[in-house]
């Protein structure tokens, strides 16, 4: 093989609603992509590797896989259960080896992480983040989930990140909301998530008015939520993306209230007069998830 | 010079009640040290630099000086500030220049950080977090501080781990309390530390009853500072340092109430039988801090 020989990557987003599975190249291009429902762990495994076997097969042999999940994930490598999801929110897939599934079927080297780690990394490396080594990337969608990179090193310790279970202080006029997270009631994800939001108000966030009240109780969660990630991970941005995202009025609020959770006592310039490029959409847009897992890949080897 | 002459090491740990001065070796031995009460800046330096001075006065020069101090600071070293207390809420202090104070009456490299950033470096080299790459140390004292060890590095991004301002939810037996901090009120430095257990109790708490109630209130919001940060930074051990940890009837309460607060989320064995050795005291135990200035010293290097 010439050194000019083009090499191919797997990629796969799982994620708790949908899959995505890619082919992609060092420089961040997606060449082919597909994505189906996640369904149960048996027949969305499967799925997932004759998704991949498929899209591969137009380009030559993938170098390495990348794999993006929702968790809590095993990333521990020396432990026993590494490469699989742990107890979980998400119905069936407590202890699912996924990980595993993609190294006995392809053989190559896996990169494995969440999602989210994975979004921060290919935001980091080709998106709203280049040049900066300590950033938080966060979803807020089916679930809500952050990524996070110190001193250009993705998270890991005990676990990863798993800021969505981290619990606000209740907005007043939310006080009878219990919340929908399994295992919390009214941690973030239980008040702040797409579910958290239908049975708040019966409807899904994109049924949602602009001016309806659930968006400034939204905002001011994911407000507290940023506020919690300047004073113990310190980033130097914090990129916000999932669908829930998409409703644009939330972004100047959250800023707003994460200022105002701040109380004034972190006197910098990048969380007064340019907050604007402190909370920030994600440049990959929708692509930050599935270019996650193409940065995993790259990150395997 | 041979390559057997000893060097000797600075060491000052600034609080916000007293300031400790040493002279230490690269091994972690302290061969001499002195305290006094802090009071306004200006004496305040110029009693830590002539107490520097007599004390290395009996060793020799001082190769370099490591300053751990409350905070928040500007650690930025490109920063105009660089070396200043930022905003704080120890009155008089904001805008105080302590690292440059020391560069320039001594001319030796300073190592400068957050007294808690350097105890986690000095429990990481000396006391209980040997061989462990994440961890976090918290003092609960005249206020509540973290330091923070992710990957085998101190966390510095926009500032430094600031989590005494996390906010709690509140106590229900602590619902009428406001709390201290200027900045917050009822932050958890606002609820938990030294000043505000005698704005709530109307005495300080040494002279608290092992019994009181404030013990479990105390032990309440200290675990969801726990649970905070096993959900960001993602610590594989936890170090409980300062005054008010001196109950010890607070520590097995705290890890208790941190496995509620976890809500049997993350089913990690360190977390649930093993968490005696996961929520710990310092091992360096009250010289945590003055050994974080030693460090700090030898970081500089």
């Amino acid at each position: 093989m010439g050194t000019s020989a083009r090499r191919y990557y797997g990629a796969v987003e799982a994620g708790g609603t949908k899959f995505v599975c890619a082919v992609g190249d060092e420089t961040g291009r997606l060449l082919v992509e597909d994505r189906f429902a996640t369904s149960d762990p048996v027949p969305t495994i499967a799925t997932m590797i004759a998704t991949l076997h498929r899209l591969a097969g137009g380009f030559g042999p993938l170098t390495a896989i990348g794999l993006g999940s929702f968790g809590p994930l095993e990333l521990r490598r020396e432990a026993p259960c590494y490469g699989h999801i742990l107890e979980t929110p998400k119905p069936g897939w407590s202890g699912t080896d996924i990980a595993g599934a993609l190294a006995r079927e392809f053989r190559v080297p896996i990169g494995f992480d969440t999602d989210v780690n994975g979004a921060a990394l290919a935001e980091h490396r080709w998106g709203s983040s280049q040049n900066i080594e300590d950033l938080v990337y966060l979803t807020i969608g089916t679930g809500i989930g952050g990524g996070a990179i110190v001193g250009g090193r993705l998270v890991h310790g005990l676990m990863h990140p798993e800021v969505g279970h981290l619990y606000p202080r209740k907005h007043p006029r939310d006080a009878d909301f219990a919340g929908v997270c399994p295992f919390h009631g009214d941690c973030l994800e239980g008040l702040a998530s797409g579910p958290a939001i239908i049975a708040r108000c019966g409807r899904s966030f994109e049924a949602l008015p602009p001016e309806h009240l659930q968006w400034e109780i939204e905002a001011d969660y994911l407000a507290q939520l940023c506020a919690s990630l300047v004073l113990t991970l310190s980033p130097r941005r914090i990129v916000l993306g999932g669908g829930v995202m998409n409703q644009t009025r939330l972004m100047p609020m959250i800023r707003a209230r994460l200022q105002h959770w701040l109380g004034g006592y972190l006197r910098r310039e990048e969380l007064l007069g340019e907050i604007d490029a402190f909370v920030v959409p994600p440049r990959l847009g929708a692509h930050a998830g599935i270019l996650g897992a193409l940065a995993l890949a790259l990150h395997a080897l």
